[in-house]
Parts: C-alpha cells; sequence; structure tokens
C-alpha cells in the first residue's frame, strides 16, 4: 500500500500541464485547407439557395458503383465515369444520406479549422446523435459513416486526407532515404530493426522527402518476410527502399509509394505471395481499387512490378512439395475473377501465370522460400530477379 | 514498351551488391546465444545418452494448461505450477511431439548459430519436410510447430526471442526518450506522425535506454487514439512516453513496456475500452498471460494502472446516449470469467467496475470521448484522471 500511495503522489506532483512548451503542433497547409474548406461551403451553400428559392434542397454524388468504373488503358489505372447519384432531402430513399453528408462534411469543416485530424471511428462519433424528438440516430453504424465519406472524398474531389480525415495505421518502412514528417527529419537508414512507422497521412505538408539515395522501392507482403530484409540489411547492400503494409496495404502506404515512385522516381518492386490475395494486392498497388477508383490518380503505380513468389517458382527453383497449400474453392474463383479484370486480361504473362497457379493446383507463401535457406530470399531470390530484370508488368 | 525496357535497363545497371558497404548487421548477444545452445544441446544430449544406452529417448516439458497455472499474490503475476509431461520416443501419443520438439531445437540452434532471427511462420516452413518413404508431414499446420515452439520456451527456459524467433510485429511509440536499437540511435522525440516502431524483440543485446527524461508511460489500446495523443503532443506537454499495441498487445511492446516499467522506474497508465476486451488486455498486461505465463516474470507489470474508460464515466461525464454500445451474451459470459480471475477476486473496485458495466448493460469504447469534443480526451479527461489519481489498480 506504501508503494501505491508513493506512485500517488509522484504523480500528482509531477503532472505539469506546460502548454508553454507546446511549441510544435501539426504543420498545417493553410492554402489547401482554404481550398477544401471553399468547397464544402460551396456544397453546403447551394442547399441554402435552393432552400431560400422553396426549390428542393439536393446535390449530386458522382456514383461509385463498379457499373461506373471503368479501366484507363492509356493511362493505366482505375477511374470513374460520369454517371452521378441526385441526393434530396425530400425524396424518403435519400433524405437520410442527405443529411447524413452535410453533418459529415460540418464534421470536416469543424476538423480542419481546429487543424486537427481524426479516425474514421472518430468521425462516426463526432456526427452520431439522437435527433430530437425521436429515437432516431443518425448513424447505426460506422459502416454508414464510412459510406458517407467516401461520397464526400468523390463530391468535394478531395482526397479524404485533405478533408483530415484517416484509417488505420499500418506498415513500415526503413532504407536509404530521409524522410521530413511533420518536420522531424527521420532518417530511415538508422532505424533500427523496428523501423519507421509509415504515417496514416502522407501528404505533402506533413510529409517531404529531403535526401534520397536508392535506386528502387522493394515492397512486401508482410512485416515478418520485411524483418527478414531488414536483419539481412538488404537496403544497404542493395541501395533501395524496404517497406510492408501487413497485408493489403492502408492508404497511408499507397500513397507513400505513389509520391516517392512519382516525385523521386523510383520503381516500385513487389514481393507478394503466389495466390488470389497476393495478386489482388498487386492489382490494388498497381491499377487502383474499385471502391477508391476515383483517387487511383493519386494512388496507383500503374509502373508497378511483381517479382513473385511466380507460380512457375516451384519448378524454376525445385522447390519440395512441402511449399503447396492447396488452392480451396473460393481461391480457384477468386483467382478466375482477377484473371478477367481488364488489366489483366489483355496480358499474356498474366494470364500463364493464374493459368499455371490453378493447374498447379497450389498456392505458395514469400515464407515457404525458407524451406531452401532462412536467408534464400534475399540473398538469392531477389538479387537474381532484379538482375535478370524477370517481372510481371 | 519503350519506357518498360528503359526501366530494365536502369535497374540492372544499378543493381549492385556491395557487400563490402555491409558494416553493420544484428548485434549478437555471444554470451547469452552460447547459453541458450548449452540448453539445446543438454536437451539433445540426454536425449543421446538414453539411446545409446538402450534406454527409451524422453524428456520432461513443464505443463502448460490452466490446470498448472497459479496466482502469485505476493509477486502479483500468474507463474506456472511444477508439473511436468513427459515426451518419450516410444509412446504413440507423444513420439510426434517428441519429434518435432527436436527438429524445432536444432532449427532454433541453427538460427542462432546463424546470428538470424525468423519468425513463428519461417520456423513453420523451416522444420517443414515430409519424412521420407511416407506421406507424413512433420507439421499439420503452423499452429502445430507454434505450440511446440512455446513448450520450447518453457522446457529451456529461455524467452521465445533468446531462441531467435519473433511474432508479429505491431504498435508504435514517441515520447520523451531516445533507445537504441541495434546500434541505431533513436530519439522518439522527432519521429513525426508515424512513429517508430517497436521491433518484435526488445531485449537489451537489440536494444538499449540511452536517455529518458519522461515521467510515466501512457499506453492506449488502438492506433487511430494514439495518433489523436500525439497530434496533440500530449507526451510533450505531459512529459511522458506514449505507446500502443494495436488491440491486445504483442509480445514486443509487452516486453518493451516492462522493461520501460522496470528499468526506468516508469509508472504504466492503460487508456483502454470499458468492455471485457479493454479489460482482458489490461489484466494481460499487468498479470500476464495464462497461455505465457511462464514469461510473466519478464513481460508482466503488477503494478501497471486502469486509468478508463471506467462504467462510471456514463454518468460521472454526463455523456450522451449515444456512446452505448450493448453489451451481447458473449460479453457478458466473458465479463464474468474476468470478474472470476484470481487478482480480479479480491478486488473490491474491479468487482464494482465490472458489475456496474454490467448493470449499465452497454460498453464505451475510447473514441466515444469524441461525442464530447475532438480532443477531450487528451485535454481533459487523461489529465484530469493523473491529477486525481483515479486509477483501478
Amino acid at each position: 500500500m506504501a508503494k501505491k500511495k508513493t506512485t500517488k503522489k509522484k504523480t500528482k506532483k509531477k503532472i505539469v500541464v506546460n502548454k508553454s512548451k507546446k511549441t510544435k503542433t501539426r504543420v498545417v497547409d493553410k492554402k489547401r485547407d482554404a481550398e477544401t474548406i471553399k468547397k464544402i461551403e460551396k456544397l453546403a451553400g447551394n442547399v441554402v439557395k435552393s432552400s431560400l428559392a422553396q426549390k428542393e434542397p439536393n446535390f449530386s454524388i458522382p456514383t461509385r458503383s463498379v457499373s461506373n468504373m471503368k479501366y484507363n488503358k492509356k493511362k493505366r489505372i482505375l477511374e470513374m465515369g460520369d454517371a452521378t447519384q441526385t441526393r434530396s432531402l425530400f425524396n424518403l430513399g435519400q433524405s437520410r444520406k442527405f443529411m447524413q453528408s452535410l453533418l459529415l462534411s460540418k464534421g470536416c469543416k469543424e476538423l480542419i479549422q481546429a487543424e486537427k485530424t481524426l479516425s474514421l471511428r472518430g468521425m462516426y462519433y463526432m456526427g452520431l446523435h439522437t435527433i430530437p424528438g425521436t429515437k432516431e440516430k443518425t448513424f447505426n453504424d460506422q459502416g454508414e459513416s464510412d459510406t458517407i465519406l467516401e461520397d464526400l472524398e468523390v463530391a468535394l474531389d478531395g482526397l479524404r486526407e485533405e478533408l483530415h480525415v484517416f484509417a488505420k495505421k499500418r506498415g513500415t518502412m526503413v532504407g536509404n532515404i530521409t524522410v521530413v514528417d511533420n518536420g522531424d527529419e527521420i532518417n530511415c537508414r538508422k532505424m533500427g530493426t523496428g523501423g519507421y512507422a509509415i504515417p496514416s497521412i502522407c501528404e505533402p505538408n506533413i510529409m517531404q522527402f529531403k535526401e534520397c539515395t536508392a535506386d528502387f522501392i522493394l515492397h512486401v507482403e508482410k512485416d515478418t518476410v520485411w524483418s527478414r530484409f531488414n536483419e539481412d540489411r538488404f537496403w544497404e547492400t542493395h541501395n533501395c527502399i524496404l517497406t510492408e503494409g501487413s497485408g493489403q496495404p492502408p492508404r497511408g502506404v499507397r500513397r507513400m509509394l505513389h509520391r516517392m515512385h512519382k516525385e523521386l522516381k523510383l520503381p516500385v518492386y513487389c514481393l507478394l505471395d503466389c495466390d488470389p490475395w497476393g495478386h489482388y494486392i498487386y492489382s490494388v498497388i498497381k491499377q487502383g481499387s474499385i471502391n477508391l477508383a476515383f483517387e487511383s490518380e493519386r494512388m496507383a503505380i500503374p509502373d508497378a512490378k511483381f517479382m513473385g513468389i511466380r507460380s512457375k517458382d516451384y519448378e524454376r527453383l525445385d522447390l519440395s512439395d512441402d511449399v503447396k497449400i492447396e488452392l480451396n474453392d473460393r481461391d480457384i474463383n477468386r483467382a478466375k475473377q482477377i484473371a478477367a479484370y481488364p488489366w489483366f486480361e489483355g496480358k499474356r504473362e498474366w494470364q500463364r501465370e493464374i493459368k499455371t497457379m490453378l493447374n498447379n493446383g497450389f498456392k505458395m507463401e514469400v515464407e515457404s522460400l525458407i524451406t531452401k535457406d532462412i536467408s534464400y530470399v534475399t540473398e538469392e531470390y531477389v538479387p537474381t530477379r532484379l538482375q535478370e530484370g524477370d517481372f510481371l508488368d
């Protein structure tokens, strides 16, 4: 008990809120924030105008359904078509979404003005309330508010990050680059075994590239594989940047990869599993995702290359049967769907890759190369692929 | 096509494996590694001895079942009892595990000698093969090899990290501390919005604490909440270290918290959800987990405090009904189980906490405080709890 008291006392004494010390806050892009606010005000202004003119208030939002997505062959990215949907206040099927959209627009404006950011979950709580005189809640669950936020991104033609909203943070980075994150210089050559955690928001006001001596980016699927490459100092011996996205990379990682690729002219090589999930991750990195097609321009990397694991590796590398993981029905259906994607459809090499996998009847993970040697993947597999330039495009 | 070629060419030219540059590798604790190898050799040596003496080879492993766990009231941690299990080669029910144990011991020895580490999945692949002349695989799935690795930890009385095996990496850190990770100095005051990714292995050979001016550690459940605290520079205004474990903190984060608490004498305050999952996370941080009870001594923090969210907060903070998330049957059962844990059983305050939650009929998340204000949690909630010293023990 004595100990407990001491701790309490010590804590009480020590807790000094030194607000004067608070010298650094979030780096704010005032110009961009002002533009975003202007867009939100325009959306709201039109609603006000209609109301005053005794017309039905409404606004239109580009349609985010699959039918309104198209693959732009020239740009090699997924894009949205021109179809739009109207959201009217007096339409029973639309009024709920109409009100939710305005509610979250208001929330975003407040966020931007407060110079703060919030998670998707946070936005849900921020907008959540019971409508006075009813038992009706503004949102039934977070899914509803997430959808509306995506609508808003499109309607306002602003990245979610510009609305100051962020998704879950995942993924780490090391390598021959120094970045400036919110004013802090981070030398990714000196990040130990843990690495630099890639932020949710990697927009230019927060994140700048200071010095980069790397020749390329190696993006791997899993943190455990990343640890193998970091421990073997692959980024040092091969002069590159090493990233991972813990599976399907979150927006922060995709945006980071995109910016490094565009601004620093670095090729991006992806080391992913030989299974439909790995192929899908590649597809999203390269062409964009169907759900977020309106962001492809700022997220997709059409020049990204798929390094492997390849379905021919089983024979090419003389792997043992132990690496085989049987494809289940879901895998097989998924593989066929992916092969039919318009950006894979015309590519002979990808068609062959998926066909070979289906004929093999099994998938393979990057980690399975450990059956050859602990460091086979860093010392043989990737160096050989890089030397031979043998990638899927 | 022209572009594609250029990229390839460029890559080919640039890929220079400069092995001479490879000046830094993993910091090795030769003494500890030698001790671990000695333990492995002893285990194997006894098997050889029995075999040569024409006796049945076997070894014994401490029993990891719930029945062999006990709560040490003095140390306030979960510990293993003295019960052991024998693994004999000629016992049909034990021979498979007997062979798997030796196989993975061999793998760990190779890892240590190679001065490398490997993930749990990696260990599975490393030991995976088909026994010649049969169709029998050494492991049916990773679950089997994970279990054996936990057995080995106990049998060899070495942390998994000492066997050079690591689990998934999750969790980030910022604050008033400088650590040295594999020789790299990492100033956690200058980690931007992303933060320092806490490594899977935080043992003293890899990780040292260089300079710490913080008064305490605030550990939060989720990365999104962590981002709120980091953006508001809470660690700066309140002179602390800010960590998150993305839910149930992985071993790396637990070990890091434990070491900072022990070696730097920092109190640990946990900001978790008011639900059985939050309570369980607290229980694991404080007393250890049932599954890994043999590691409590090096992982558990019996002095950790539960800061909230508290079930009385709904009334105390005058929260709106919108923060309520109804308890389901699973939650209710889980809450009753947790209330019966021996370390909560005798604590009146915890009994009241769980009872109030059950009476309320709802749970609450940390994020729900956003219904009051975006920064209510950083500017009001946590500072007030710290000032009042109002925690659950």
